[in-house]
């Protein structure tokens, strides 16, 4: 069963190829805050949001790829139920820290599997951080050392970098907080054939 | 002030790079069965001996860095209260895995720091890996693909890479199943000066 990703995070694709995963990559054209602002109108949770983004990521490629397995994934951070969305630049990161700085803001991971256009499954994941009280100098420091590789995430950090210096408690999996909850798609992938068990 | 990691073990180091950490890295000379074996008789808990490990570690390296503060850490797997220990080839990570299939193991993960033969400070986490029901044919395919880099683990699988298709749950922290309880360490440096804050 060929399998594509609807995405083109780098990121996500490493987690799915160091997993085994065989796919094609192949980037969603919608625009997500669009999709995203009725939703927020409409009082949905950030782990509703992340999910139909999700969707609406996947059912985007479906029609491309006839046949294929499309994976569609987000992630949404949420502060005091204030969704937020990632910086342009490295002074939007300074701020983006500063903000987190010393409370605990969730990270909902969202995956979903559609072919030819019919949503097959979907599933989200939370995960919750706490960041340690940072001073504006530290932060100025971190984000010298960190580089704008700190702009691919929302949180503006990265876990499996220097970024782990910034936390003081992280609750819930490695995977979700990557932005794709791994050991839930390999568990339908498998249901669903497109691995083998 | 001077950090020294007393493993030779090539994740370890890894992680402690990847958070940005500058230090040496200078094997323990133990023999850690010999060490292990009156605590085994003694019942303590897996825990308690993955830190008195750590602990004889860095006390090892400790008096040939003055001055230095010497990391020492130890994973100890348990199935069902029973300590397992690294296999030595993929006949061995074979039977390991069909071990392990279907039930929950857990991971204790010490770390120490020492100072001039002084214990300034010790920590142990736990994790808990469920892993699937595993067909000895599914098992097969799956160390090939793998390849022999599964025998530096205990588990003889590598969460980071294929490693992930065995699992049913993971439950812990990431770090901690990577063998070293990283926030801990940051935390406990930060206190003693040893990193900014």
């Amino acid at each position: 069963m060929t399998l594509v990703l609807a995405s083109s995070s780098p990121f996500r694709a490493t987690l799915l190829k160091n997993a085994g995963l065989v796919f094609e990559a192949v980037a969603a054209r919608i625009d997500e805050r669009a999709v995203e602002q009725p939703l927020l109108e409409a009082d949905l949770p950030p782990g509703d949001i992340a999910e139909v983004l999700a969707i609406a990521k996947a059912e985007n490629v479906s029609p491309a790829r006839t046949g294929a397995l499309v994976i569609g994934s987000d992630q949404v951070l949420s502060l005091d139920g204030e969704i937020l969305h990632k910086v342009a630049d490295m002074e939007g990161a300074r701020r983006r820290l500063l903000q987190l700085s010393g409370k605990t803001h969730h990270l909902d991971s969202a995956i979903a599997l559609v072919r030819d256009g019919e949503v097959l499954w979907s599933h989200v994941e939370r995960a919750a951080i706490t960041l340690r009280h940072l001073s504006p100098e530290f932060v100025g420091r971190h984000l010298a050392e960190a580089g704008e590789t700190v702009l691919s995430s929302v949180g503006a950090y990265q876990i499996e970098g220097v970024g782990v210096q910034l936390f003081e408690k992280i609750e819930g999996d490695f995977f979700t907080i990557m932005g794709l909850p791994l050991l839930a798609l390999l568990a339908e992938l498998r249901r669903l054939g497109a691995q083998e068990g």
